[in-house]
């Protein structure tokens, strides 16, 4: 595989195989890395920053730069809130709070090779030398047999981890031969805060949609975020966006008290996807997954939502929650763990229901 | 690996790995198959039955007998109602109904290599050339490194059914990494009569139990099946027992109505394993579950239950059940398939559970 675009999101890759000499590909599902740390003893949560608070935060942006080259992703914008701080990457994005970070690469990236020095420059920077959670987690690649060696298949991804973390848990929800999720867990420790993280993965997404969102339609990125709708599904929010060249778009919105969402469209028709993440706490998130799926009118998407114990969601993910029309949900996952709640739905679009004209 | 005994349940295998010369193991985790048949049309419901009704019970033993020899076991006896017939395997059991046959088979057999005669057999014999469904499962096993090729990884398990079957789903239930539940099906059309199968699987067992199921222990197998309370689980049941040499134990027990439920033992300590499967209709199972592991003692053990609609047990799969005393649901996941909900739950005895003294 070539890149011809070298550490732009939505890098054409030209796949090297002489069956399929010439085809465009490029793996739009984002693999997911979220680790929650703490000090071990109050006194240990010094590090680097004398007498202070210790946080993620205060990590050097060139440290942050350094452990992303692991990854084979770049900075290339950021946002910063009063409790977080956002960063726009070549491929993805990831946003670091005081004692959390999040890790979201898509393509051909190496995740897992950012935890061992993520590991370490918690505990050199910030004293942070306990792991309280750790969450990895992905769809199954479009393309399996195109990501890094260890990506292939999800046993080699669960046995590095396993390399790394004592007690891990690995799980497989909706169908290993079709559309599923993968995810990782230590599953340890209860975390007193209210916890929740709501993914919305779209797939063969509306091509109407999709060509809004290249280079040649003719909109910048925050025009883009302001017609499609983006801009209002989680109002008040600081915003980044980026429009790639030739087609492709990212984004950040920083909401009020560590709140954030975050949207990534690969929109060529052939592997077209678009994934939606939050962490804002609901007792129920039709009204948001249907807002999200107005604007992009995918004709499948799988959502999954996390919850612990402290969260208005918790209950919520072990429930069968509502219809989001027009879609039948044609898979549907409940799992109760530790301290966390854990639920999972592949969406469908019936063949009856017309796509609605986009506005 | 070298069987000592061919053809026993309990045939005690030597382990042919130099790190583990002389190492004796033997896998009691089971491989179960199910499938059930229609004629396409009433006129092809013929068969060799002619003019009769086509029923999978008439087909002779010696085509069973020559079906099994591809998945490496053979019939030990066997037992018959109006609507079953129950064959005790060397490795486990199978029940033939008309229209349904249940092959649970444990060790190192072969159980995939039975699909593909068995719809011969079905087609030839009694007109059935319709598939409504099939269900393929088993636990992880304890040492998948000892099982034939096909078996070493879901996977392959997976891609041997995909090419005899159209849009099979394969599901893990559990922890991929630890303690987990494979199952495929088709889940293809809906089948009207209730239709619901209990699992316990039972792990790390109370050896006082286990040391009665062995020939030195002096009881009968009939003696056994009474004084160890499995004559009570359910009663009424027409009963067929088995003690192998030198240890290990079988039964099948046919109640009325179709209903069966089936008990096989693997007592060593080293990989004790017994499990319990019955398709008697419940709308809550605990107290049957605790009937069960009151005998048994064991320190874990997964329930899987699988319910249409039609059945008394189809909202219980999806609904949190209650506890099973004195043990603590450590996993518990729920599946919302199109015909069938699916539930798993893995239970552990508490640390400071003591074990009940053996009466």
């Amino acid at each position: 595989m070539k890149n011809i675009e070298p550490g732009s999101h939505c890098t054409i890759s030209v796949v090297e195989d002489p069956l399929h000499e010439g085809e465009y590909f490029f793996e739009g599902t984002e693999k997911l890395l979220e680790i929650w740390f703490s000090p071990s003893s109050p006194s240990s949560a010094s590090g680097s920053v004398q007498g202070g608070r210790a946080s993620l935060r205060d990590i050097n942006r060139s440290e942050w730069e350094l452990l992303l080259k692991n990854v084979n992703c770049e900075i290339l914008s950021s946002r910063h809130s009063t409790t977080m701080d956002a960063y726009l990457l070549s491929e993805s994005s990831m946003f670091v709070s005081k004692d959390r970070i999040i890790l979201k690469t898509c393509g051909k990236t190496t995740l897992l090779e950012a935890v061992k020095p993520l590991l370490g420059l918690a505990k050199e920077q910030c004293g942070f030398d306990n792991i309280v959670d750790v969450f990895y987690s992905h769809k199954n690649y479009l393309r399996p047999d195109l990501q890094p060696e260890t990506y292939r298949h999800f046993d080699q991804e669960v046995a590095m981890l396993d390399t790394l973390f004592e007690d891990g848990a690995a799980y497989v929800l909706g169908k290993l031969n079709k559309d599923c999720w993968y995810i990782y867990t230590l599953d340890r420790f209860n975390i007193t805060e209210p916890d929740q993280t709501l993914e919305i993965m779209m797939m063969d997404v509306n091509q109407d949609v999709m060509n809004m969102f290249t280079q040649s339609y003719g909109l910048t990125a925050s025009q883009l975020t302001e017609k499609t709708g983006i801009l209002d599904i989680l109002p008040g929010a600081i915003i980044d966006d980026w429009l790639f060249e030739p087609c492709g778009y990212s984004m950040n919105a920083l909401l009020p008290n560590g709140r954030y969402f975050t949207i990534h469209i690969t929109p060529e028709d052939e592997f077209s996807y678009v994934s939606f993440e939050t962490n804002v706490p609901r007792d129920s998130y039709n009204d948001l997954i249907t807002k999200v799926t107005d604007i992009f009118q995918p004709n499948k998407f799988i959502v999954t939502l996390m919850a612990n114990e402290a969260s208005p969601a918790y209950k919520l993910c072990l429930k069968m929650d509502g219809p989001v029309k027009p879609f039948r949900r044609t898979e549907h996952q409940a799992c109760e763990m530790k301290n966390y709640n854990l639920n999972y739905a592949l969406y469908e679009r019936p063949p009856t229901s017309k796509l609605i004209p986009y506005k």
